[in-house]
């Protein structure tokens, strides 16, 4: 089974034309096998391109345990990448179809090479409900949350998955694997949370680190950053449009006054190309 | 650059064959991007398959922050095969030039196939200036070692490079990621050492944990399950022939009464081939 390796900001993937390799019918046993990093490939996601009646073509994504998510900004920056390279689709702009939708990512290029990808992460919800968050009122706006006998203020958001975003002085210093958890489980919010620190370096730029809900401190996150921006943005710390520093590389994240949504650009490195044996 | 990743027991190569491929003049820093787990291939050491004038070929392997081991049991299985396959070499016995001096891997073929690999890992030597280790007389067994305010008693084998073998009750809860990283760089060691974890199961039987120098906690480690055999049979707890059982698999270790070398037999397996652009 022919592969390509690539990464999206060290978030990483194995990528396979299902359309034309032969892939076994057991995809999340496909899955565990591909992803493991010892006895397989090695990476955090197995990306297959498959045909689709709906859009050009069609993603899926399966985590190394075998499950589905319904999407992933890195993942299908690298997936965009690879059908444009593969020559799988022409055009700058194209239509996948996922789990969450119709996504359409924008390929950035410049001198014909590809410098990156931007993706519609569709609109930031701010009511409590749908964050979901316990107590009363509209947007969470630097509120006061306790925790390990501090108060911090956390600006919350939902970017299809909840968020609570902290700004701090030095995120080199911040303690994301004491407060991340904590607040991850905080009874503020029932389906837990993930967990930015966003250190403001000026109007245009955010220094950020990330405690992932399940995962633990990450190198990056996609929905985390869109976040950070629009939480920036609400509290009047940043601009609509920054640029999110992370441990492997940054994001440009632009919450579009026209029509509400985030789009967010990044990198999709390929790294290696290979053949596996399926036996 | 073309490479083929294998893996023994699931301490995982990539093997390169330098007298074809291209290879930069900084291997530490090939070793180092290529072992990459997200950034590059992802492996425990690089290989590269090279011309010699005392053998029929010369193995070189760096660890994943660039230093060179003198040599390594599971990687030569994994070399031995690889170039068995390749046809850089024919016959069951082969000899390979390395730090640690000629060594010969012999294949262990069922129907034409690569069903394991025997090597001669030559003579342990016991002598504490060989190891090389601090303080005076020799074998060192069972010698008190202060780690962490505790007292732990080692037995001291060099397989051409040093090993510090712990016997434990139950090898499951042993502090190897603890423990390990102080008895590597304790001062007794002036070139640092691997750490063992063996659990005695009967005279025939040991289980292992081991904390490689340069590695951290890996899988397995050939000349390490080496080093645990010879210590079980020094220091009276195990016969000279035993089955090492670690994480992903089972060793047959022999000392040989007849000429004092240890063999070790153990699997060699092929994960997948590729080629990684070195730009």
């Amino acid at each position: 089974m022919h592969f390509v390796k690539m990464h999206g900001l060290g978030n990483d993937f194995v990528l396979v034309n299902a359309m034309t390799e032969k892939v076994p019918g057991d995809l999340p046993g496909l899955a565990r096998r591909v992803c493991h990093r010892r006895f397989g490939i090695g990476a955090d996601g197995l990306i297959l391109v498959l045909p689709s009646e709906q859009a050009r073509l069609r993603m899926r994504i399966f985590n190394p345990d075998g499950s589905e998510p319904e999407m992933c900004g890195n993942g299908i920056r690298c997936f965009a990448r690879y059908v444009y390279e593969t020559g799988l689709a022409e055009g700058e702009e194209l239509q996948v179809e996922t789990l969450a939708g119709i996504i359409k990512p924008r390929l950035i290029l410049e001198g014909g090479r590809v410098a990156g990808v931007r993706v519609d992460m569709g609109a930031p919800h701010l009511e409590r409900e749908q964050i979901p968050m316990a107590g009363t009122g509209s947007p969470v706006l630097d509120e006061p949350i306790e925790v390990n006998g501090e108060t911090w203020r956390g600006t919350c958001v939902s970017m299809g998955n909840p968020h609570c975003v902290f700004f701090v002085e030095d995120v080199t210093g911040a303690p994301v694997t004491t407060v991340g958890p904590v607040v991850e489980h905080h009874p503020l919010f029932p389906r837990r949370t993930n967990v930015e620190f966003i250190q403001v370096l000026n109007r245009e730029e955010l220094r950020m680190r990330v405690w992932e809900r399940g995962a633990g401190e990450t190198m990056a996150c996609g929905t985390g950053a869109c976040a950070a921006a629009v939480a920036g943005a609400l509290t009047g710390r940043s601009n609509r449009k920054v640029t999110v520093h992370l441990a492997a590389g940054d994001l440009q994240i632009e919450w579009s006054p026209a029509d509400n949504h985030v789009y967010m650009t990044g990198p999709a490195v390929e790294v290696f190309r290979g053949d596996f044996p399926l036996d």
